[in-house]
């Protein structure tokens, strides 16, 4: 029901052009590294796993288009975006391979592996997920954390797809996301593909739907967690961490332990991208505020371990604290 | 240096189109009751305090054209939006002196009357509420509580415009106030042409900026403030409240006496307007968000009083307690 994310075929990497969603199903070729860094940077493909996916298919072309750029690919695709951390794990692995000797075939290879391991830990995300939510649970997610953003079914929202596949009720509102309205352009057009009842509300709504109405959890993705268990993810994910501390509603982080990072130990080290104000003064194809206005664009916020009731992850369940954050990252 | 909200001439009541704002600055000549309800309805006039002059004027609109057709105007003029209830209490003034057989020309004195009390309110919560801020302060507010909100210069804005004339340097982070982007549109324009240091941000930085840097204050207007001292104002003010509470910022509500609502009880007694889904949606002239999908569209949430720190108004600054309104409202 919903075009992959991304897909390998004809000596290239294909992308669902999620700049075009959700009046456009288009499909984008990259069959050069620079072609997928500026799919990254534009947001043709985002996601904290779906771009660690690209990237590893990004140093494979760059391999089978001439080895010896290599190096210099990996540096390009690393400086495509700062903060997600999956990117740079996808990036390390294939560099190790890379010294190792690693022909263009073989880093095709891992990197297909690379996905299909994504794809494997969304699963079992949404195995551990699901049983978290009671059944006619109302849960509230922000931007998209879903199919779209990863090789599979998705992080916050493989949780959903799962509850709803083992009968239970789930009722999802949708943050629409701004400035990039990832919500309303893409969860909730996934959600709506898959048949999940969705309500589209705008951020702001958020604090007043939990006051108002009966919400069961909110969870969403993370672009990259610290060692303390801070998390950083779409810009407006504290607020709502803050808002459903007020109401006494559990706050849980689903993703993958490529989105881990041990070498960061806690939230204020996590480089935040600050993006083009335009996306917030014209960001529907119209200017919508005063030429000259100041504007203050970062991407990411991020939510401080206690906020976090739990992290949902492909290892199980566990609180957001260090010493449990130590021991999952130690069974590796 | 702003335009007039709204104006008397030509025996007509001319408003800034603020549906045009910020690229466009065009009057809009309202010479019916018709015209007026649907300046009110589109939002061409909008703000509680503006709201109710606009109803006024339209009372006064109705005597001039046809002195048989008040009552149904003043019906027409109080359907046209339920949540702001300076508009209703405007109307009752206005009701009580057609009863009492006020002249059409005596209603338009009226009308003038309470477009000049309007403005000398502003003028005092802004002498009262400028005290509130230290030099230097950063002050985050949302939708428009400024002079496009009022005959005067404002509610919120117009502490700010008075402790910025007092000679305190004052920076203002405006939300955008989705949907239908006031804070981007309006506050920002308003402030900009006023040389106030404004930077926009999404509704959904709010909580990132009191985490990362300094704010003194949150300070917003209000559409109606209930016995108790619960506050309606524009949706994404309670998740405002709320973050403001989990970083010990006081939460400011700069309005008028015309704005508290001794009839009705509490907070869950205020009608809330709900909006087309197509604010949400297509808010920005062209479709962001799948065909078919839910949408929740409050224009309004409501702040409880034990999130207030104090109300602003032109009788001085008092906690938000049923007390303290029952005191300062036996001083009208």
């Amino acid at each position: 029901l919903i075009p992959k994310t991304l897909e390998w075929k004809n000596d290239a990497l294909y992308l669902l052009d999620q700049t075009r969603l959700p009046l456009e199903e288009v499909e984008l070729r990259c069959g050069t590294v620079a072609e997928v860094v500026s799919a990254i940077k534009c947001l043709a493909v985002r996601g904290a796993p779906a771009i660690g996916v690209a990237g590893a298919y990004g140093v494979a072309i760059a391999a089978l288009n001439d080895p010896a750029s290599v190096v210099s690919a990996i540096k390009d695709l690393a400086a495509s975006r700062p903060t997600a951390v999956n990117l740079f794990w996808a990036l390390e692995k294939m560099t190790l391979l890379h010294r190792a000797g690693a022909t263009p075939a073989e880093l095709l290879v891992a990197a297909q592996e690379i996905e299909a391991d994504d794809r494997e830990r969304c699963r079992l995300i949404g195995e551990h997920g699901a049983a978290l939510l009671p059944d006619e649970a109302t849960v509230i997610t922000h931007c998209n954390a879903g199919a779209l953003a990863t090789a599979g079914i998705g992080t916050a929202l493989a949780v959903i797809y799962r509850a709803v596949e083992l009968g239970k009720r789930i009722k999802v509102y949708a943050d629409e996301t701004r400035p990039l309205l990832q919500g309303a352009r893409i969860t909730a057009w996934e959600l709506q593909r898959s048949g999940v009842d969705v309500t589209l509300i705008t951020d702001g709504m958020a604090a007043a739907v939990m006051k108002r109405r009966r919400v069961d959890a909110v969870i969403t993705g993370a672009d990259r967690i610290a060692a303390n268990g801070d998390a950083a993810n779409k810009i407006g994910t504290y607020g709502l961490a803050v808002a459903a501390r007020h109401h006494g509603i559990p706050f849980y982080i689903a993703a993958p332990f490529s989105t881990f990072d041990a070498k960061t130990a806690h939230g204020e080290a996590i480089p935040i991208e600050e993006r083009d104000p335009s996306e917030v003064t014209e960001g529907f194809g119209r200017r919508t505020a005063p030429p000259g206005i100041a504007v203050f664009n970062p991407a990411f916020d991020v939510t401080p371990a206690d906020l976090i009731r739990s992290f949902i992850t492909e290892r199980g369940v566990f609180p957001a604290t260090r010493e449990a954050l130590a021991k999952a990252m130690a069974e590796r």
